[in-house]
């Protein structure tokens, strides 16, 4: 099994704090992709990921599976380990929806206000900017910031007690955030209580 | 369970569809939202739905489950009949991944261009367009409709032999690019003869 990704780049980091949650690092071989030379765009790296993006996952028969909710969905029922997306319809569908909210509204949001409303990635990959819109997504992720924190005032996890895939893209949302220079602000601070709580577990810490 | 939505608009037909074809659609409780009249916004639905938009699912005990995709996993687990999802980790993470490339690249494409580009539901609902922006989200549904059709010209559904919530995502998709006038190419012949076929199924056509 093979991910193509650029480590450090918030959505391989979910895809690799996945991993380690399972316990399966060093079972998968990581190929860098240069995505600052444009080699994401490449008539190659399409036909693995007509999307464009990385990361990527090859299975083995060289089959590609991309975006990252469904590479986690693949992790998460091909390794043994702790279920990260749920076990029960209930509690599959409460992680869904957290995750799903942690990734509009925060990841992705933060993520269009960097690559549209600032130099982003630099103006060789940033082709497509529209400035008004990185701006609307920024407010966007500033009021899911506030929506979290409330969210955990009453839970130890973003989807409930256990750790989840919701957790996971939260966390890489707000690393993001500080890459893109968006305060979190001090006064949420059942959001940093639990950022800290999550960034000492083994599959980030270590 | 109760579903509050409205009947006809494209998120939630997604989910009538999934109940349909699980079967299940006379064991919910469908709950309009007066939408038009900007009930989605207000308190009493953020209560249930922070997300303020419609679907959304309530479970017996009052919790409630929204997100498109949360809500069809959980009706996909919770009724009997043939899986919408997913059965094999590998399965489950196709599905998921065609049904986020239809979600993104049609029916959210869509959704951001007569929301953002047209005056969509009318000026007292549409307060924050970004033309700019749902343009380009046309260019995007454009091009997600030619890819599709090359999914298709390779096989019988959009996550390979079998129907799953990707194929309802995509139809819900067209359904609305109809709806914001905007043309499906006709030689795009793989979807849509793709199209009448899920057309013509029981879940769709009753």
């Amino acid at each position: 099994m093979k991910i193509y990704d650029v480590e450090g780049f918030p959505n391989p980091a979910r895809v690799r704090i996945a991993l380690a949650e399972k316990g399966a690092t060093e079972k998968v071989e990581f190929i860098p992709v240069d995505v600052m030379g444009g080699e994401h765009r490449s008539d190659a790296f399409r036909a693995k990921n007509p999307d464009a993006v990385v990361p990527c996952l090859e299975l083995e028969d060289g089959s590609c599976i991309s975006q990252c909710n469904a590479i986690t969905e693949y992790i998460d029922g091909h390794f043994d380990g702790a279920s990260l997306t749920g076990e029960t319809p209930r509690e599959r569908a409460q992680i869904s929806m957290m995750n799903l909210r942690a990734e509009n509204g925060l990841l992705n949001a933060v993520g269009a206000y960097f690559h549209h409303a600032t130099p982003g990635l630099g103006p060789d990959i940033e082709t497509d900017q529209c400035a008004e819109w990185g701006l609307r997504q920024k407010e966007t992720a500033d009021k899911t910031m506030v929506y979290l924190d409330g969210v955990l005032a009453e839970n130890a996890y973003l989807a409930g007690d256990r750790f989840s895939i919701a957790d996971i893209t939260a966390f890489a949302g707000l690393a993001f955030a500080d890459f893109a220079s968006i305060d979190i602000p001090e006064h949420l601070t059942h959001l940093t209580g639990w950022r800290a709580k999550v960034a000492a577990r083994p599959s980030i810490a270590a």
